[in-house]
């Protein structure tokens, strides 16, 4: 089978995906295009043979030529065309975040249960890294007893000077490990605090970088996230779930081992597209998977709303100093696990 | 665009092709089958809706709906079929071995040359490992010199207690490193030695296991090759070039690392696909891009001569215990590199 | 020269001491013993060619054949001892704790600063660690930039069911953390936090295990260190410093690899003295050369004192779960760096 | 006990012998010097209170202030010196190699049982190495099964352009493989092959470096070692047991991990001091303790004996091309292991 897919917004992760579906991926083709900036939607869409433009997203969801809509516009767009796709009953992929606030994730919740299924699937990778999959398989095999702390470490080489704040390594870094980890252990996180350790030089003058995340999980699992967006030496996403009996570790990345100059050692990854990639290609190949199968798979919307709701917290933490517990709705029965 | 791909052989490794194109890589689909045994032909194509199976291996090659043959059948029919798909100006992906005997290669070779452009792939995967391509991109940068040396090790968990023989370590497990080294070193291999090294008593009573190869580059560049096909502990393949200023190893494949019971360390893999399931899949998708494009890609008929050439050199060498000098014809210049 | 040194107190840690300047080190004999067991001190002498052994503890350091007095006594003693050995104007190794409270760190120093010079090294031994040294090396040659955070880990396999308290985790072994990351970054802690993790069930019921303790630097450098004593898996002392350009960590341990059953690793200390074993050799090495060279070396009173602060702070920190400023006098002149 | 030594030949290695001794290690002290040059014998006495130089080693021997007497004097000399001291009844201490030829070793061997009792410890200091130790203990303990290969490197970053000829890689470098294979696995070695790979162009222009040199243990064990003295990155030097059932390698030895400019490692030691100055510590501290105990330890002068007779054959077959067996006297009941 062949879903045909419309993609929203093209820009450098929309390009992206779009050159997965249809140059890596199997099952899937893209047949319509819309972006904010139609100069650039008609300049994608002339790399794509038989690919038409839509004018507005919501001409794309309604395309009886699109399958399945794939949402890559900027994050305060999500909500309006997610709901769009749910009303059409068509499937969504939605970049993270699912929508900046966690009320319009609740929005976005209703809509996907007016429409009676589960339509949608949020673009946390992660969960479909090698590494962190036989993390999680080790802990759940019981080969490290249970859980009890988790360090984490998510270090950038660098962020651009101008425009992005100290807000953005909760929202756009944190979040990352705040859904992982609620992946891995199978449960919500109830309280957020921020630590504020000496500034980095190389960080922007106004930057708080680096931070450390405090995550309490409901059960008293307690993750430290270092988060250090201007890290110099590579990109290197780091964790460690300690257990009763034993911990597991995420490996280094490298593909060899050189020994010269009096060092040995491997590399480290460039950015994050080199650390994710083949993450990246393999939840959207479980989503078109998924499509072809008439299920749904991977992140759902309670996660992307979920990841918003330990976000704000986190961001008021940061704000005040102090230890902030985290406010969330009740999960529906329509999301149960 | 889509090829179209006709499957000969569907043992083990041929289902596993079919389910490579159809279910992992882009831009190809299963049109035709054929084997041997026309009963698993029929099951197989029973779960491959649109294809359909053929009696013969050159039914199938004349089949319009047939863009390229895959060549997956036993050793001993590769020339044949091979040489058939030539005749009917088809690409062809063959298996490994490309032919049992050199001469069978040169034949290859020549109804190759008669058809005029470069069609055939041969199936030696390892140049698609990320480990193997990362070491001669690190050669190749001159991160480490000029070579001088290579150690490899490949270890096989077991083997079945009957039908493998000693010789078969060469030309079925020794054959991957005498591709790849080739390959590395952009060089021919001009001699080889055998040394038996004390038997492991897990072996079946007829084999000398392990063994080691010793291949003489053209260069001089001197590699050692440790074959052992009943290792137990692990599916472990392992290589380190030694340079005038530095050397560069396979890294260790483990996702994650684990600390229990006193011990810190990773998994090794459980079988050679465990370990290069993702080069089977790089050199597929490889295949099919360079088809959609018109060209040739990955290892030719020359290299599936010369791999042959020096399998013959060190079966000899093994027999008599002599270093071998292997015996190649000239390089044709329609294989020029 | 020979250094006649006067042991007190004989239970493992003293009686380890007597092996290490016998049998270990040079420069060094053991000439007198005391004991609060009088028949632990005998039975220990009687394996002392030349030792005897002494009532009490001023007698053992009135004695002429005492050149310097080691003070491995339980800690409430120690006060008492070491300005005893003061006022004999006799340098001094002291065990950790200097003493249980700052206060009697402080009576301690004032008692050295009458003596003159100074005479104590306290025996805080990761300083003489190998890998600490190498990543005090590595952060004060600048190669990873000025520090920001450092990351701490310190298993234990297990405690003994009884007898080991929760306020012990701090003292007892979270101290050592305490003194080398003063040392490591040459300067203050300014305040102390702890959290409360998952409690492990196989801590004792009125265990709180593990533990994390955060330690802020004068500078604002944070330090989270992982306490965990019934960590199972063996004795595990972890440390990364991450700088503004790049990281420095203690490596694993392991004298080989090894490769069984699809795992391939190293092992884990099974216990501290395994692990830190030629740091105690070279600390108590350390004093003997310097009590040759007629200088001091090693920790002093007054790191003994900053530790017994911090340790305060701690403490207070694990009984209000607030963040806790550390209280410490003014560092003597006589205690520069 | 203190034993009083006296040191024959106080170049580079007898000097550092002589601090070890005097500043390392218990038990022992320096009494007596001699040196062909008796300016530099002068000079080193100098630092040495107490200290007495003879102008002859005979005279050395004779010194009844000498208890035992360590020869690091040039190899040429190493016979008569020993067999002197053997003569005097005086425990020996001799640096590698025993003696030159290995005919000159057989007379040390008669003079020793001569004498009646095991009084000469060779120093072959790598069986005191903690990471050849381990690889012993693995092996003993059965945690791989049989061994049935060995891979060895042996790398120098260089040697002086003049005076280190091919044969020294042999006589010189490889000795150290040729005992420690010899220890690792209980048993002699039967035959010797060279084989010659690319040369450096970092070599001395008449220096056929690397070269590999194959071991055939009596039981059919093979061991390949790697010797490149000129390797420009640092001195490493590995190894890896392969048994029936698993493998034990040495581990590298760095104490921390850095990771900077996109690269993770450690350090690979710089010289074979660096590398392995704990082992010659731990192997004169055995000798001390052994003469202490009146007993004798460490490789014997039959271990000196017979590394000799493999580096006779491993030279020959340098020269010649061709495997060559060891030939090797009955080992003597007197040299029982």
């Amino acid at each position: 089978m062949n879903v045909r897919v419309g993609v929203i917004g093209v820009g450098m992760i929309g390009q992206d995906h779009i050159r997965r579906i249809t140059q890596v991926l199997t099952g899937g083709s893209v047949t319509a295009i819309n972006d904010v900036d139609a100069a650039r939607a008609g300049q994608v869409a002339a790399g794509l043979p038989g690919a038409t433009t839509h004018d507005t997203a919501q001409d794309l969801i309604a395309d009886p030529n699109v399958d399945a809509v794939l949402v890559a516009s900027w994050g305060p767009a999500h909500e309006e065309q997610v709901v769009a796709a749910l009303a059409a009953g068509k499937p969504v992929f939605c970049e993270k975040p699912l929508a900046p606030s966690s009320d319009a994730c609740l929005r976005i919740m209703d809509a996907e249960m007016a429409a009676g299924r589960r339509l949608v699937q949020v673009g946390f990778m992660r969960r479909y890294d090698a590494g962190y999959r036989a993390m999680k398989a080790t802990l759940d095999d019981g080969d490290i007893g249970a859980p009890l702390l988790m360090h984490c470490a998510h270090r950038n080489p660098s962020v651009p000077p101008y425009g992005f704040t100290t807000d953005m390594i909760i929202s756009d870094s944190a979040v990352h490990e705040i859904d992982v980890v609620r992946w891995l252990f199978g449960e919500e996180i109830a309280a957020a605090s921020v630590l504020r350790p000496r500034r980095s030089g190389r960080a922007a003058a106004d930057m708080q970088d680096p931070l450390v995340l405090l995550l309490e999980m409901a059960s008293g699992v307690l993750v430290d996230d270092e988060l250090f967006l201007n890290a110099q030496y590579g990109y290197d996403v780091r964790g460690e779930i300690v257990g009763e009996t034993g911990t597991v570790a995420l490996a280094d990345v490298s593909e060899v081992t050189v020994r010269t100059a009096n060092r040995h050692g491997g590399r480290v990854p460039v950015d994050w597209r080199d650390r994710f990639i083949r993450a990246y290609d393999a939840e959207l190949q479980d989503w078109l998977n998924a499509l072809a199968a008439g299920t749904s798979a991977g992140p759902s919307s309670w996660d992307g709303y979920a990841a918003a709701a330990v976000t704000d917290a986190a961001l008021e933490a940061l704000r005040t100093g102090q230890r902030t517990a985290v406010s969330m709705a009740e999960r529906p029965e329509f999301y149960a696990k």
